[in-house]
């Protein structure tokens, strides 16, 4: 089982360390992350600048290769140019900090799967619940089992799993449910500072809010301790809404 | 008509300024677009850099205010501080180049009206379907009477407008589709060179490859000399595939 491992918190973070070595007892991991953190770049691909691919080695042997680049990047990256053979699937994480509801938009973690499915791979994206003080080694462990489940079972084409793993330890851990994104989200502020040179600037703050939501909200699934996981595709029409908007009747000289 | 305008081409580009002149004339506009080009970064929102604004002036006089940063960040600096009273409508363009099929997910235009749509405004990208000489003239003056259409009907509630216009003269242009987002979309290759020093970069080229299309895909209604408008969401859950995923039986154990 060849594996194309990427994230979004860089090459030199635990979560996909941790990833590396449990993935390594099935198949042929090949590592391509950016080289540094890239939280919330969405699917956000370098058109820009020149992308160089940087051999990282670890403990004396190859590690992996590091981009300058995006999570989507990498991906690409990896599957066109760095090796010879595609992979059997795209795993990527573990992040730092869940990836739910609404928020799932401005995922890094979420949209390098999103890239490996549009490249025609099964892929994963895996998130643990917290931001502090992560144990890494349900997650892994959950995910080196989904892997071989995903070989076994296919993925439909153009879809995507979204897995969110409760930072808990795993005997508290109920469960999986398939679940359906969330409407929570990160209520947004900003906070107004001064420069030493008195020029003002932002820094984007906030908290997450949870909303009501449906009981099969992928919020509502990790809340619960279970682990989540989503079916997401990157077809983003609003079919619903077709039909309604054709209704308008909107012409050239309006 | 309080309308918030940006874009992911930069302040300076031409496509906004003509959506500008052309908006004036039926509400207040308030510009707050990148400071510089933002193609190609999807959804993502700074978070570990301080986010800067400045007044720009054209002519004398106030035009908008610049971000260092992407045009989600700019949708919500617009909203959540720059202006005390909230927009009626957010519109994001006019882009110099379309914005179809699956390459819309790494759409900045797209991702400003996004935002727009999570922060509870109706929204609207719009682009032009070229990326040389262009004449945003049709373009804009469509967008006016667009946004006084969406005043009068409302947009429900997490949908946004997603519009490419045909570049070619009005007479040309047969009418207007509604349409969902298709299948084609940008096939990558990366062009392998040498910088001065000898090391190797990569830049991400390729071209659009046109994939058969329902007569509904929004690449289609362009191709065919229509404007295609396509009703977007952020509900990325494929809910077709959630009933086989739940058949898999994914234990904690696998």
């Amino acid at each position: 089982m060849k594996i194309l491992l990427t994230n979004d918190d860089g090459i030199n973070s635990l979560g996909i360390y941790a990833l590396y070595q449990e993935l390594k007892k099935i198949g042929q991991v090949s590592i391509v992350a950016p080289e540094t953190e890239q939280s919330a770049v969405g699917h956000a691909i370098t058109l820009s600048n020149p992308l160089r691919v940087r051999e990282i080695y670890r403990d004396g042997s190859f590690y992996g290769y590091s981009v300058n680049g995006t999570p989507a990047d990498c991906v690409k990256l990896g599957a066109l140019v760095i090796f010879k053979e595609p992979p059997d699937i795209v795993v990527s994480g573990i992040n730092l900090g869940p990836n739910l509801g609404i928020d799932i938009i401005y995922s890094g973690t979420v949209s390098a799967a999103t890239e490996g499915t549009v490249l025609g791979f099964p892929s994963l994206a895996i998130s643990l619940g917290t931001r502090r003080d992560p144990d890494y080694s349900f997650a892994a462990a959950f995910t080196k089992g989904l892997c071989l489940k995903v070989k076994e079972k296919g993925l439909p084409p153009g879809i995507l799993l979204n897995v969110n793993i409760p930072a808990i330890s795993c005997a508290e851990i109920k469960g999986v449910k398939i679940s359906r994104q969330g409407k929570s989200r990160f209520k947004d502020t900003f906070e107004k500072r001064r420069d030493p040179r008195g020029n003002v600037y932002y820094w984007l703050t906030g908290e997450i809010v949870r909303e009501e939501e449906n009981e099969e909200a992928d919020t509502k699934a990790v809340d619960g301790n279970y682990v989540s996981i989503t079916p997401l595709h990157f077809d983003l029409t609003s079919y619903l809404s077709i039909r309604g908007l054709k209704e308008w009747d909107i012409s050239l000289k309006d």
